[in-house]
């Protein structure tokens, strides 16, 4: 006879977690039905501007009278709120939920920086993180969204993995680069990435191509090494315009 | 009476498991132990130049007659192969385990680009780039060497926190930021993220703290937006020299 570690109501309790799941599931999907397009900023590495395009995306749209959100999905270095002067504030909760920050021209802003102090790392496996977004999404009242921006952190691991699990019905990504990537491969892993999990790649943004000095006003290609060559054609035959890409 | 979808021999299979787990960290113990000296280079944000700090450290202590390596311990983003002109090169396997590759100096490299396509990006999770951490120390034939440096990916999730968890004898952290970096709370958190974890700050490198244009000499500050203030006092009671830091 074997021993086990289980409690002896362990069927009900796991029945009980699975409906939980599903309930949660549920949650997140009536809250994501509010937004009418979705669309997730991605990088192969740090460092080449992607808050920055992301912030400046939302802002273009919120311009244009959009209804924005920017979800910073980025645990260990969110950028969002210093970009856009919301650093220290936090989230007002209610009876549905936590509600986001509202920015500059009424763009809601959801970051890990408003839950906790700027100073203090997120020192957090996988799932923490995962958990961390899975409520970004589901316990969060975004209300009606005609667009959500998610900064995803660089790389390919849990949070863009997270991403494209709880929303497999967003319009795509946007690769942000910049020139030395171009190169070294960095972008292929980005785009290849994209296309392994069905994420629509809207398109790449090359950043920091050349800095122009102040002093003399000649541009320097400071981080040139190689020229936007082969990338090219592997992400144009996936970079069309989605059919139902109107304001409704 | 409760029904389990353990195995019969569960208490066998777990012994057995542990028992692994134990020859592991044992073999770990032993092939870490003839490295004297292991540095992690670690920064809060990514592109500031950190894998390329951490391959000007090593260069400097080979050229010093050091026998030096680099555990390119970012699995998302790997830059230490292509710095080192090492790009497609792969691990020789022999019966004690794999050997890294040996670059220029005679700088003994591994990282994830040597098993894997440049271009193929490493979709995982948090568990497997732990476990491609432990191999790298573990199965890994370092040798006798007198320094190793750890590139560790940007952030406080899953890699700097197993490298912390297998290799508690770890001389230090450096630290490497740019300007803009240090008015915005990322340099206090990767500090914080080291003291929590009982690392010892070696130091704190600014990269990028200003670009001469080559056209007229002058030199603009391109990322500063506040100035090293705040940090300095936080790791200066943390960083001086270890004392067994000479050649033995």
């Amino acid at each position: 006879m074997t021993q086990t570690t289980e409690p002896p109501n362990f069927i009900e309790a796991r029945k009980q977690k699975l409906l939980e799941q599903q309930r949660q599931v549920q949650e997140l999907r009536v809250r994501m039905g509010k937004i009418k397009h979705k669309i997730a900023v991605i990088s192969g590495k740090g460092g080449v501007g992607k808050s920055t395009v992301t912030v400046n995306l939302a802002v273009a749209f919120a311009k244009k009278g959009y209804a924005t959100g920017i979800l910073d999905a980025d645990i260990h270095g969110p950028s969002v709120p210093r970009l856009l002067g919301l650093t220290g504030r936090q989230l007002k909760v209610g009876p549905p939920g936590a509600f986001p920050v509202t920015g500059p021209l009424g763009i809601k802003v959801v970051s890990i920086d408003f839950f906790l102090p700027e100073t203090i790392p997120t020192i957090w496996r996988g799932p923490l993180k995962m958990g961390a977004i899975r409520q970004f999404l589901q316990e969060i009242v975004w209300g009606d969204l005609d667009i959500l921006f998610i900064d995803l952190p660089p790389g390919t691991g849990d949070e863009p993995l997270t991403i494209a699990q709880f929303l497999p019905d967003m319009d795509g990504v946007v690769i942000v680069t910049m020139p030395s990537e171009l190169s070294s491969g960095i972008v292929k892993k980005a785009i290849t990435f994209a296309l392994r999990l069905n994420m629509f790649i809207i398109g790449v943004v090359e950043n920091m191509s050349g800095f122009v000095c102040p002093h003399c006003g000649q541009k320097t290609e400071i981080f040139q090494s190689g020229g936007g060559r082969s990338w090219g054609s592997i992400s144009r035959q996936h970079t069309h315009r989605p059919e139902n890409w109107r304001r409704s």
